[in-house]
């Protein structure tokens, strides 16, 4: 193969995206090098991950004493660093941040600075700090690659094009497992119904949220730090194959779309291995002859009144989709728990948006703080109504 | 707008292609002074268009002392050029070459050995001579941009892209008012009925071309020398819309596909501008809401023998591209004049191929003698016939 090696850090390794960039990595193991490995809880899989790529660092979120000790037993010669320590290491070329929540923030705040390359699969990254995290990038030379299928679609298609040539980006949405459900049946719906995404295999989090659509919302305002272009200018689409990723519409009336086999493997090598393509050896081909039929149509806001509460806290910008992403989280996980109903998660998100009060340009300490509030608000809620 | 003044000269002015070209000069007057036209044999068209663009260099192809005092007479100031003059002129930066058969291969070379940018709509230029095109091309550093709006879909998605990561080119093709019919109503199908393109209004010998598939062939060919790609790795794709205009598989899994409105002005801007993308005020916008389904399937090749045979007719190079074409057009021509069945077509140009012998690497005259002698044949096979 040839080629420049690169050092990477993985936060969030023994998650799902964790797991799939190692995958990668395992697909093209002459051009990286694993740096640093950084999990949260999942000690065992982090071993494991440790003894077969031999990072020179490695951490763990929870209980690092009894991880690290663990690591001293297995004879790993791993020095043991916090996220934020791997993300700013010499050896390190690229930190892909595959945390779930706010956990990502503060390493791709510290990668940034150092002027790394971040590969981003985290969205509260953005939806939360975009304009803080923008900043660092573009001050100190930084560069955002994005993870999620969507905006990898959106990126891959603006390689090579002229900065204003945007017209629109268009973001396709499956719409979830209840896109063909009767709206009255919605109130009822069980977390186990919830967590069937037709097309996609995911965290729990984000099914739920791609249930409501509440995710897609989240990936429009992701979309506009991505791409620096505001929130008017973005669509969604229903589409319900999941094959083409997204879209974007060219100022002349030319359309470029990006397309695949839904397998996350494929964003996560293209950031990897940006600018160069490299064989893939792990995802299946596209066929669009057996597929035969892709199928669009528009999005029924009815439906979907999470997404219209995410472009409205998008809109407003400042603390409050933080707000909305603090506050969904937890209404997400008590839906899982049974505590309350699928509609529900909306009446949590909606009443801590209107309940907020938020402060314009704030900084990362007053987006942690309406991050704090909107969580303290929501179980409020919850515990109110049970 | 700003921005600076291309220098156009049109080759083919007053044909499909041309006018469209004219078009999106008049929807982007301050990018672009028209330098030269040249018409074939419409001449109070050519006058119309001296009239609106006062052009510099001015050329008919028929009886052009009669078109020069027409212009003389007009009081038009324009200085009487061959499309070759037009091409080479210095104040000239772009070449469109919007003529059929092999009257494009002329003016192309002589832009190309001017080092100038060459915008491609004559698919016969590279069809017939793609080695010595291409060969031109990198030996004065200009360039070729297609115009086809499959071609124009490639280029496009491979803008920004590594050279080296393309695996599969994917042409897309309508199929043509046949891909329903009976084959053995074939047979019996009338030029009217071959006429009736189902997306695109074009040419009467590139529509009944696209009924047999044959032109699908040509666009193989074509994109084998844009694209420097081996036909081996060129697949063609059944999509009934018309709406993907063409698709790049890359190395890495990832598909990226240009989709639009089937409007030929469209790829003619893109040529135009690029490596700018500028509002176009001409074509509606593509809304795949409204158009719900796009469609894809496998290509039959027993409906369409015209596709497999200008496969081979790539395969086998040298002269062979050539003497399909030539033999095509004569066949076309004499379909159209009802002298001989659709099924003919086929049948004319594979009796061609198949008496032909071929020379290698060819020179341009040899493929002009070949082109000459493809013509007599055909030409005999159906005087043989009627």
């Amino acid at each position: 193969m040839g080629g420049p090696v690169t050092g990477l850090a993985i936060i969030g390794s023994t998650g799902s995206i964790g797991r799939q960039t190692l995958d990668v990595v395992r697909s093209l193991p002459d051009r990286f090098r694993v740096v640093g490995l950084a999990a949260g809880d999942n000690v065992s899989l982090l071993e494991e991950q440790a003894r077969e790529f031999r990072p020179r660092l490695a951490g763990a979120g929870r209980d690092p004493e009894y991880a690290y000790s663990r690591m001293v037993e297995l004879g790993l010669n791993c020095q043991w660093a916090t996220p934020e320590e791997m993300a700013s290491h010499p050896d390190v070329d690229l930190v892909v941040i595959a945390t779930v929540g706010k956990a990502g923030l503060s390493p791709t705040l510290s990668a940034l600075r150092s002027g790394k390359a971040v590969a981003i699969a985290n969205k509260e990254v953005l939806v939360m700090a975009g304009h803080i995290v923008t900043a660092e990038a573009k001050g100190h030379g930084g560069e955002i690659r994005p993870i999620d299928s969507e905006h990898s679609a959106i990126w891959q298609c603006l390689w090579g094009e002229p900065l204003d040539a945007v017209e629109r980006v268009i973001l396709t949405a499956s719409g979830g497992p209840f896109r063909d459900s009767p709206l009255e049946e919605l109130a009822s719906v069980t977390a186990e119904e919830a967590l069937r995404h037709p097309n996609w295999q995911m965290g729990q989090k984000i099914t739920v949220d791609s249930a409501t659509l509440l995710n897609k919302g989240l990936e429009c305002i992701e979309a506009r730090w991505l791409f620096d272009i505001p929130l008017e200018r973005i669509e969604v689409l229903l589409h319900r194959e999941s094959i083409v990723h997204s879209l974007v519409e060219f100022r002349d009336g030319s359309v470029k779309a990006q397309l695949g086999v839904p397998d996350m493997r494929l964003p996560i090598q293209a950031a990897l291995t940006y600018p160069e393509r490299l064989p893939g050896t792990t995802a299946p081909r596209l066929d669009l002859r057996r597929i035969g039929s892709l199928n669009f149509g528009a999005i029924d806001m009815k439906r979907y009144p999470c997404l219209g509460l995410a472009l409205e806290a998008g809109g407003r910008a400042g603390t409050y989709p933080a707000v909305l992403s603090a506050a969904d989280e937890v209404a997400v996980q008590h839906f899982l728990a049974g505590h309350i109903g699928f509609l529900d998660i909306h009446r949590v998100s909606e009443s801590a948006l209107a309940a907020h009060r938020g402060a314009a340009n704030p900084s990362l300490d007053e987006v942690l703080e309406a991050d704090a509030w909107a969580r303290a608000w929501a179980e409020d809620w919850v515990k109110a109504k049970t």
